[in-house]
C-alpha cells in the first residue's frame, strides 16, 4: 500500500494461491512483509488447490446425495487445514499467528446449508488477538448458525465474501483481494491483449462488469463491500505491483492522496462473454400475458434469463428471444415444449453460437453518444447485431461467437481504452 | 452382542476401518446393524488411513517445528473428514445420523496441545440426538480447552480414550473398540499361531499385557475404563464374531448371563516385547544414593525405564542394568556419559539384541509355583534369563531376542494355553 497510511488490512488468498507448501510460505512472506510495514493484518484463506473439489468427490463416493449438514461438516474442514498451515508458516518466521474457524471468527450465518447467508459478524476473538499483536488467520467460505449451532458453509465465492465481510465489521482500512491477475482490466487481457488495467472502478461499474463476464471478483462480494462500504483493491499474489481499488459510493481513490488525479473515462471496460445461449419462442400469440406465461415457465425450470428481446409484431403473433447460460437452456426448453399448446407458440429455436459484449461506464448517465459509438465501430467492422439491452451504465449485444474477439477489440479501441503495452496473463483460474 | 440386551453402545473404529470409501460404507453398515438391533449407538470415529501422518508432513514442510496450537487444530481435520463421510454415509441408508467435532461433543482438556488430558465430558448435544433418535458420529482424538477455546489434540491412542470416556459420560453399556483383530490373545498370534482369543481378561490383566507389549488396546484407555467402570469388548471390524470383554473391578462377564460358565485360568497370557534395549552401568561404586544419581539423569534424558536389576556386588562396585525402549536408548546413554566421573562408574553397556517375555495373570495372586512354571519351562529350553522383574500379577524375562519366540512357545504350552486350533490373523496393524 505504497504512500497510503493503513492501520488494519484485511487480505483474502484463494486455492490456488496456497495449493502447495511452497505457495503456502510464499503468501506467509507477503503476510509477513505487510506487518513489518506496521499493518495489522487479518487473512481469510480458501482451502488448498483442489481440496474442496477432492472432498466433494469422496462425499459423493459414500452417499448418492450427501446430506447437506454433513456435506458444509466436510467441505469446512478444507480451510481449517489451509488456515492452520498458514499460520504455523508465519509463526516459524518469528511472527505471532492465530487460525480462526468461522464459528471462532464470530461468522454467524443463517441455516441455509451449501449457500448460508452471513447475518451476524461477531468477531471478539479476532479483536483480541490482533490487540495482542497476533496476526489473524480466519477460515474463508465458512461460518456457523447460532440456533442450531452447525458449521454452514458460504456456497460460491464465499472466502471473498468472508473478508469483506471481517473487512466491514473490523471497519478495515481495506480489503484485497489477492488472486493471480494483476487487477480488473478494461477487458479480458486473454481476448484483448491491448486491454489495460484499471486504477480504479466504481463497485457499481465493477457489478456490471463481475455479470457480464469479469471473473476477477465474485458479485456477492463487491454487492457486500458496496452496501458496507469496503473498499476493495483486487491485485495479483505473484506481483508486488498494486491492482485496481473498487470505489463504492463517495469512496475516495486511495492514491489520490498522492496526487495522482486522473480523469474519469466516460467507458470503464469492455466485458466478453461466451457462456450464454439464445432461445427464441417463435410465434406466440400477440397477445397481453404471453410474456409473463413463458418465463413463469422458464423461471421454474431454474433457468437464470439475461437479455429479453420481443420482435414487433405485424401479423398477430410474435417471437420472443432470450438469453440463458448455456447450462440452463436444455432445462428451459424442456419446460416450454412441455407447456407448447397451453401457451400457443408455434415452435423454438435453440442457438449456443453466440457472444455478448457488454460496454460499461459510468460515465453513460451524463454523457450521450456512447452507444452510437459502439454501433458505428460495430457496423464499421461488419459485425451483426441480434440482440440489445442497456441498463444506466450498461450496453450489452448479442452477436455471433465468432464475431465476439473481433468485435471487443474493434469496440475497445473504438472507445480509446487501448494501452500502449501488452497486458501479462497469468497462468491459472485466480479461483 | 447377541443375547446380551443393551441399550446404548459405544463403537469406536480406527483409521484402517475407514481407510477409504468402501471401508466407510462397510462401517456405515455395521453401524445401523447395531442400531436395527433396537440400541443407541454413538461412535467415537478416527482420521482415514494415513491422513494425520499426510497432515503432519505437510505440517513440517511449511514449518520445522510447527507452533502446537496450530498443529493441533491442523490434525483435528482428519476427523472431521471422516466423521462427516461416515455420518452422511449412514444418512444415505435411510438412518438419521448426526456428527460433532470433540468441542461440539463437549470432550473438555486442559491445555497441552498434542497431549491433552480430558479434563470434563459434557455430551449435552450428544444427548439431544440420541433422544431424537439419531445416530451420532463423533470426532475421535480432539477435545477443546475451556479456557483458551482452543482445540486440542488427546495424542497417541486418542480416539480409544475419546470412544471410553464418552461410554463413562453416556453410562453406555458397552464400549465396543473395533480393530483388525478378533480380540485379546494369550499371546500374540503372529509369534504364537497355536494363541487362542479370550473370552475375557480383567483390566488389571490388560494394563500389563499392554504395558509389556500386546497392541490391541492403549494402556490409557484401559486405565480410564477400569477407573470409571466402563466394560471394553476389543472386537474385530471384519468379522461379527464377538472378541474379548475387558471386566473392571466387580464387573460381571456379560456372556454368563448365558450360562457359559469359565473357570479363571492362572495365566491369562503371555507377552512378547521386541522394542526394548538393555543399558548396563558397570563398575558403580557400591555406596548409598547411586541408583537415584544414575535414573535421575535417565529420566532427565526423557527415557522411560522398564525394568530395574542391580547385580549383588563383592568387590565394592557393582553393575546396575535397565531396558529402555530402543528409540531412548541413544539419549540415555549420552547423558550418563556425560555425568561419567560425577557418578563414578567404569563404563557403559548397550546391548538392542534383547527380548522381554512376560506372563501375567491374576491368579498369581493365589496360586503358588507359576513363576517356577515359567522357569522350569525355559530351562527345560536352555534358554538363558539376562533379567527377571516382577508384579504382583505379572513376571518378566529378559532374553536374547532370537530366543524370544521359541521361549513364548514353550512357555504357552507350560500353562496349557494352546488352542487346538490356529488362530487367524488379520492384515494391518489395527490402529
Amino acid at each position: 500500500m505504497t504512500g497510503v497510511n493503513v492501520a488494519l488490512i484485511v487480505q483474502k488468498y484463494g486455492g490456488s494461491s496456497v495449493a502447495d507448501a511452497e505457495s503456502i510460505k510464499r503468501v506467509a512472506k507477503r503476510i509477513v512483509d505487510t506487518r513489518r510495514a506496521g499493518h495489522d493484518v487479518v487473512v481469510a484463506v480458501s482451502a488448498m488447490g483442489d481440496t474442496t473439489d477432492e472432498l466433494l468427490d469422496l462425499a459423493n463416493e459414500v452417499a448418492p446425495i450427501p446430506a447437506p449438514r454433513e456435506l458444509d461438516m466436510l467441505l469446512s474442514s478444507g480451510e481449517r487445514i489451509s488456515m492452520a498451515l498458514l499460520a504455523m508458516a508465519i509463526h516459524s518466521m518469528g511472527f505471532e499467528a492465530r487460525s480462526f474457524t468461522g464459528s471462532q471468527a464470530g461468522m454467524i450465518t443463517d441455516s441455509q446449508h451449501g449457500a448460508a447467508r452471513i447475518v451476524d459478524v461477531t468477531p471478539v476473538r479476532l479483536r483480541e488477538a490482533l490487540d495482542e499483536g497476533a496476526i489473524v488467520i480466519v477460515a474463508g467460505f465458512q461460518g456457523f448458525n447460532r440456533d442450531t449451532r452447525d458449521i454452514t458453509t458460504l456456497g460460491r465465492g464465499g472466502s471473498d465474501t468472508t473478508a469483506v465481510a471481517l473487512a466491514a465489521a473490523l471497519s478495515a482500512d481495506v480489503c484485497e483481494i489477492y488472486s493471480d491477475v494483476d487487477g480488473i482490466f478494461t477487458a479480458d487481457p486473454r481476448v484483448i491483449p491491448k486491454a489495460q488495467k484499471l486504477d480504479h472502478v466504481s463497485s457499481e461499474e465493477m457489478l456490471e462488469l463481475a455479470a457480464n463476464g469479469a471473473k476477477v471478483l465474485y458479485i456477492r462480494a463487491v454487492e457486500y463491500a458496496r452496501r458496507h462500504g469496503v473498499l476493495i483493491h483486487a491485485r495479483s499474489t505473484f506481483s508486488s505491483a498494486e491492482g485496481t481499488y473498487v470505489l463504492g459510493e463517495g469512496m475516495k481513490n486511495p492514491r489520490e492522496a498522492e496526487g495522482a488525479v486522473m480523469e474519469e473515462p466516460i467507458v470503464a471496460g469492455v466485458a466478453t462473454d461466451f457462456s450464454q445461449a439464445k432461445i427464441t419462442v417463435a410465434g406466440v400469440p400477440d397477445v397481453p400475458g404471453k410474456a409473463a406465461e413463458i418465463f413463469k415457465i422458464v423461471a421454474k425450470s431454474g433457468a437464470n434469463v439475461d437479455m429479453i428481446v420481443q420482435n414487433v409484431s405485424a401479423t398477430g403473433r410474435t417471437d420472443i428471444s432470450f438469453t440463458v447460460p448455456k447450462a440452463d437452456a436444455a432445462a428451459a426448453l424442456k419446460a416450454l415444449a412441455g407447456e407448447q399448446t397451453e401457451v400457443g407458440f408455434q415452435n423454438l429455436i435453440h442457438d449456443d453460437q453466440i457472444g455478448k459484449l457488454s460496454v460499461v461506464g459510468a460515465g453513460m448517465r451524463t454523457h450521450s453518444g456512447v452507444s452510437a459509438t459502439l454501433f458505428e465501430a460495430l457496423s464499421a467492422g461488419g459485425i451483426n447485431i441480434e440482440m440489445i439491452s442497456t441498463s444506466e451504465i450498461r450496453i450489452s449485444v448479442v452477436l455471433r461467437d465468432t464475431d465476439l474477439t473481433e468485435a471487443a477489440r474493434t469496440v475497445h479501441t473504438a472507445y480509446g481504452l487501448d494501452g500502449d503495452a501488452e497486458a501479462t496473463v497469468h497462468a491459472g483460474t485466480g479461483r
